[in-house]
């Protein structure tokens, strides 16, 4: 057992100049859905990698370009960190109590757009890399970062770099770009991602709105058009109708169930915060509703758009009505295969005269919670956090882990800042200084530990 | 037969005048939705209607004042004018050629807001009065005047005010504010309107949107409850599934089947407006269309709102979600009946979480196409308009006639200055000098043939 004392005193007296660092990152505004800085941060990323001996490269991909990044290490392996630099949107500013772009400490937390999600995370890893440079000089194994910065932006250029980079980026495993305890401030382990298709479903009947008086009993009406398709696809019991949907659903191993049913009951949880009178089908809580929240595949309306929308009555026939679905993927289910599917569905049920618009899609991508890795991970963690850490082998949520899984072949692991009340993708954005040190430490014994 | 050659001339050789009242009139504003300008618009109306010697008062109603107006004739017989001196918002202002508010001459057209609905058929009546007034030195009959400043907010005053004061508003018969030529520019008597029952319907499953990536698959969904409740009220085959919907509805008589045949065949002209590919329940058009039409009651969705309904994609999972729904209603059917049936039908159907929000109400009524006071408008127009006035027993809007209907229990005829062109509600509402002209005659008529 490595000894981790002077790893752990030097993370701890240089903490302040990490943070430091954090904050000249966070200052720099890099929000992709406005094109913000984009190129100035992947400038500052590349060089805030180069002081550390890596060779940094800036990669144009057709959008905001990736950083990657490179130092041989001691051991023949490999480590890969996927990040991100660009950020959300700061909107709406004025529910900031410090502005978003001007990076502030307040009771033991700091308060930056872009902080938890991603810049702390990126900066930590430098933070442990520091502290291994520090002791011995070199690190412990080869390094690569790939940084991109479109994440935000449904990383539209990711897939093509990491296909046309296969070589350039080959590792032996994945840390991901987030990481996080949970209410009870205990680290997760998050193995996987469901996958997701996005769409528009979009009708049109006229070429204006008519008058409610004279077309209703004769005109068809785009928002009754929209509401019956709609209709098709899920009913009040919650089971999806379309054709074939669950045909490639992978239920979860008896270890996925294990893992699921040592996490403690959401239920109460939910209902306070969400104010819910009760979960769908009857479901009252436990295991039923762990694997129900994510082993099952999705159908969900978010949103409706169509015709007069505001106070009081407008008697108006809608021309034009819209929904954006999104479909939740578990393995192996797949976003090609579930607009296929929707598209027969709809054409089957008479509704070709709903245009279906793809909005985005990632196939869902899971670890096995069995790889010698995750093991590796997971018992690093016990040291920094004080407890053990706890592995979850699939959460709701989507992303593009599974670019780097089908690609690189790679077990994929998450470390980071992450805090349930860290408010990402919010107003006041905030990470706790305690949580950036464990997770530098965690990160730290991660590369010690892989060399070997 | 009485000669009208002294009372064409004079309305010929006094146009110029009359509409630069009706111009001051509309240089006015009188927005009831932005409560402005009301209450001088109706001293203003009060004292056009006083120059002519009427006895006119000022009903406040608690929202916009009422103008009641009444000047004896030379017989025993009472005819009532219904108006509105209230107009539309001028918004998009933009869109307007000429300012909405500027009345403006242009092409043998007048602009304005509100010129055509309702300032020029209040005007035009005015002016046949001062050329009766001119002839004969008094009224052929007596002539009362009732002008409300809410009809363009669904005249939420008009029904306590009518019913409070019949006494005062007794009459024989009531024209009503509108009337109008159409597309062929032959003058329209519509005999009746259909009802309203406009709703909205909202659900609220929690108290905040949630992460779609979270609650699929387990919680409820305020766009997925809305879209199956819809579907129960009506599906694709366009039949109204709620029970008893149909039970108070009487098939239109033979007499108003001939006159609805008589009318010209609307399906091209509806098609090439509206760019429809056809109509409902295949329906190709002629006497099938023009019953469908009005003698259907309806059920339309006028608008959907729901979570995200921007640009791109948000993975939101809707905490609330609501729609615009109106039923237009056909004799017998009354708004209060609609709605305790769609509570029941909701309720049963498992939808107690729907909210229903009453938004307005109309009764449909009609008058006897056999009503002498019917025949004497409808010869009264042929001189005027060169061409025979075609009975139209009722069409797809609504209003408040039916208050008068019940409360009075007048005939409601029509007699206007409207035109297909004519944009009410729209930017560049306009009317037609020409057919203003004629409307003035044609209203001399009426009263001279009523007051004999």
């Amino acid at each position: 057992m490595t000894d981790y004392t002077r790893i752990d005193a030097y993370l701890e007296s240089h903490l302040d100049e990490s943070i430091a660092e954090l904050s000249r990152l966070c200052a720099q505004p890099s929000v992709s859905a406005q094109n913000w800085g984009l190129v100035e941060t992947a400038e500052m990323v590349a060089e805030m990698l180069r002081k550390r001996g890596f060779q940094a490269s800036i990669h144009p991909t057709g959008g905001a370009p990736v950083v990657f990044a490179e130092r041989k290490g001691r051991s023949d392996k490999t480590l890969l960190f996927y990040n991100h630099y660009d950020v959300q949107p700061p909107e709406p500013i004025e529910l900031w109590e410090s502005p978003p772009f001007e990076p502030t400490l307040r009771g033991g937390h700091l308060y930056a757009r872009g902080v938890g999600d991603d810049k702390s995370p990126l900066v930590s890893r430098l933070f442990a890399i520091d502290s291994l440079l520090d002791q011995d000089g070199e690190l412990p194994c080869t390094v690569k970062f790939v940084i991109e910065g479109e994440e935000e932006t449904s990383s539209v250029h990711l897939k093509p770099f990491v296909q046309n980079n296969a070589d350039l980026l080959k590792a032996d495993a994945c840390v991901w770009e987030f990481g996080t305890v949970d209410f009870r401030d205990v680290p997760i382990q998050y193995l996987g991602l469901r996958g997701i298709c996005y769409v528009e479903l979009s009708v049109e009947t006229a070429n204006q709105d008519v008058h409610s008086g004279l077309g209703g009993s004769i005109f068809p009406n785009a928002a009754w058009r929209l509401v019956w398709a709609l209709s098709t696809l899920k009913g009040p019991d919650e089971r999806i109708r379309i054709p074939h949907y669950y045909d490639h659903v992978r239920p979860p191993t008896a270890r996925e169930q294990a893992l699921l049913a040592e996490l403690p009951d959401p239920a109460e949880e939910y209902k306070t915060r969400y104010g819910l009178k009760g979960f769908l089908k009857g479901i009252q809580g436990g295991q039923e509703l762990r694997l129900a929240e994510v082993y099952e595949p999705t159908c969900t309306i978010c949103g409706l758009t169509s015709g007069y929308q505001g106070p009081g009555s407008k008697t108006v026939l809608p021309a034009k009505a819209s929904a954006k679905v999104d479909f939740r993927l578990v393995p192996d289910q797949t976003p090609e295969e579930t607009l296929r599917l929707l598209r027969a569905h709809l054409d089957e049920q008479g509704f070709s005269d709903v245009q279906i618009t793809f909005l985005g899609g990632e196939a869902p991508a899971t670890t096995d919670p069995d790889d010698p890795f995750v093991k590796l991970v997971v018992d690093a963690a016990e040291a920094p956090y004080g407890v053990k850490m706890q592995v979850v082998p699939m959460v709701g949520g989507s992303g593009p882990n599974h670019i780097f899984k089908e690609t690189l072949h790679v077990p994929i692991v998450t470390a980071g800042t992450g805090h349930p009340g860290g408010q990402t993708h919010a107003p006041n954005e905030n990470i706790r200084i305690d949580l950036y040190l464990k997770a530098a430490r965690h990160i730290a014994r991660i590369l010690k530990e892989f060399g070997r």
